[in-house]
């Protein structure tokens, strides 16, 4: 069922070119509707907020109940199983330890005498949280999204979630307060994105707006970059496996699933030089959707999308690699850690036989939030380096001025800026 | 001739919504045009590249002569003064140990026995700097955007400007390779932005393309994002400069001037605590401009968008400069460092007396290019950051996911994805 290729096959550029292209194209007249709907909650605000919200989640709300209260989340959180709350503060714990590693301090360099140069770094001060309603509400999300603008220091983290017909995930706010998230607005799509982004009566406006929404939502974001800041624009989501030939066949067709069970728009690829693996691989994975809740996806999904590479040598598997860059890499090997330093591009890399991509999904620490697409070749997985800006420090002395004056007069002449040049020269005339 | 404003001035909130408001409006059938050029750039390459060079720049170009080649550059070194060579190396090494200082290296914690998590530091494989040709070729903008990527380490810059024509600035190639640039084509406007982005038969398709242009390069790096990432989309230049009433008035006037100078869009702000040095800057602002060259952009710029407010205590200047979030702050106070660590908002901060703006925009060390309009407030200056990317590392061992692996599965059926929890329950069960 699943596409088994060689790099020498005819067919192949156009197997691989129909995976890579798979990205879902904008519906006719979405681009329209979010730009209307955004005009409309920037000049009538909550009015038609709230309008919207009673159109698209049949939800009427008023400015006294918009924002989900301290006691519906105490509620929430009573509701949550002892279990499942120890496990979202489990993971919320291990998120917040491993960002703390990113951060970076403010720094200033004394080296010369005469001129301090210096780099300050700030959280951003308000943010805002996208979080999906209905089947995609994801604890997860919150966590991975909200624990690091707090772990960054940003002291508001306001987070929105569409409630259709009023029905609230009891996960989702236990997740949000064990993330500190500040407050919560029960709305969604292009109208809350709108709201966070240029502010309304009821939600103030925030700096920057991240996490995962629909079609309708990530075009929202996209429109208001500029006005606020905005995290990555994730594509379907997707995983490669390099293969050796050791390790367990039936673990690998799993953690292909995992990916599958996504999203019918989801790539999961094995690429391996073992072909006798890669046939076992491929059974594998026949039996165990079988099983699977969401396998009518999931088969969509490998049919579409899945492929198993069979590779000539290791070399050229990583080569392969490099050239997907794909969000989700596992180093299915039996030594992980001797071809690392030859990946150049992916979001997540999960090493060895007992580190599937759901670890890291849910508690290892690691962002979720990873660039698809490719565009691991030049982004990096969502972090604090998202929830703070820096600001350059320079002071001169008169004697740095003095020192470094001329140069600076020169360069400006050269680039005929008389006024930068005089305003140099007029200090060291005194 | 500047407008003079106090908080409480009725009309206070609507002059400062008219220079907030100055941003150039995107002039009609600009994103037709920049569509229509991708497009064809995208299909036909270089045919189409050299086509709109012969249509734009009056320039007859091929693929033997679109890369300035190696003697040319020689030649425009040797027609650079010595003086002005010594000037430029200066700026390229103090740019250089600047943002030296910016690195950050791969890391792996080993806190926990039985799990290693990390993040991996890249370069990025290629990048492209736009530079402007005509007019505002500035040498300082080669320096300030390819200096950072070779100093982050990306293997291949490659720099495009426009040469109307067929005329080429020899300080944008001396600067060039002053700062490693690897390849220079001679092209420029949303053809040349296409070009880096999806490639052409001789130019190389980027990883990121960074740099200033019109509005048809601006418009041109948006639509491309997603594609390549872009650096931030400048707007109109603007200072804001806080006063105590100490130094000298005659300096601030050079230095709202610097600005102006720039463009007619261009805003310079003096906000000061004292009033009878408010009227000194007003004066000496006069007077400085009937000895300007660009006389006509600058009082234009200051009539327009130009203005000194007085303020009742530096409290209130602090505030309404985090409120505007400049991307130029001075503190042309007594005691800069005293305040400081109140400015929340800026894109570069210089300090005191003796550090005009023009040092910064040359050679202190920190980066010219930042944020403008308001987005200091999210935005960075460019910097090494955005010449790197970030890949993260999750090993389990067998006892690291024995150890989690409960939570990770009750995540998964939590928010059911039951694919996820049976790529680790499979692993626990051999």
């Amino acid at each position: 069922m699943i596409q088994m290729l060689r790099f020498s096959d005819p067919g192949f550029e156009a197997a691989f070119a129909k995976i890579v292209a798979r990205s879902e194209t904008l519906p006719e007249g979405v681009e329209e509707t979010v730009r209307t709907i955004i005009d409309d909650v920037r000049r009538r605000g909550d009015q038609a907020l709230f309008e919207l919200t009673a159109r698209f989640d049949r939800l009427e709300l008023t400015s006294g109940t918009v924002q989900v209260s301290e006691a519906e989340i105490d509620r929430a959180c009573a509701a949550v199983s002892a279990v499942s709350h120890a496990a979202l503060k489990l993971a919320a714990e291990r998120i917040a330890a491993f960002h703390a590693k990113q951060k970076v301090e403010t720094w200033i360099s004394t080296t010369e005498e005469d001129v301090l140069l210096g780099q300050m770094v700030r959280p951003l001060d308000r943010v805002g949280i996208y979080v999906p309603g209905g089947k995609a509400a994801y604890p997860s999300s919150v966590l991975m999204n909200a624990v690091p603008a707090k772990v960054a220091g940003v002291p508001e983290v306001i987070m929105t979630v569409p409630t259709p017909d009023g029905v609230v995930n009891p996960h989702v706010l236990a997740a949000a307060r064990l993330a500190g998230v500040d407050r919560i607005f029960r709305v969604g799509g292009a109208q809350a994105v709108a709201a966070l982004a240029y502010g309304t009566e009821s939600i103030p406006r925030v700096d920057k707006i991240t996490g995962p929404g629909n079609i309708y939502v990530a075009t929202a974001k996209k429109m208001v970059f500029g006005q606020v800041d905005i995290d990555m624009i994730a594509g379907p989501s997707e995983i490669l496996v390099i293969n050796d030939g050791s390790g367990d066949p039936a673990h690998i067709a799993a953690d292909l699933l995992s990916q599958a069970e996504h999203d019918e728009l989801a790539s999961s690829i094995l690429i391996t030089t073992d072909e006798a693996f890669a046939g076992k691989v491929a059974a594998a994975l026949e039996s165990q959707l079988q099983a699977l809740s969401r396998q009518t996806i999931a088969r969509r999904s490998i049919e579409d999308f899945g492929a198993i590479v069979v590779a000539e040598s290791l070399d050229d598997a990583i080569a392969f690699s490099n050239r997907i860059a794909p969000e989700h890499l596992e180093l299915a090997v039996a030594n992980p850690f001797e071809i690392l330093p030859r990946i150049r591009h992916a979001g997540a890399i999960f090493m060895g036989h007992h580190t599937p991509e759901a670890a890291g999904d849910y508690l290892a620490g690691p962002n979720h939030t990873l660039p698809t697409g490719g565009t691991a070749r030049f982004f990096s997985p969502l972090g604090v380096d998202d929830f703070i800006k820096k600001s350059s420090i320079v002071s001169f002395s008169r004697s740095g001025l003095e020192r470094l004056g001329q140069e600076i007069i020169h360069i400006a002449e050269l680039e005929g800026l008389e006024a930068h040049a005089r305003s140099v020269s007029i200090r060291l005339k005194d």
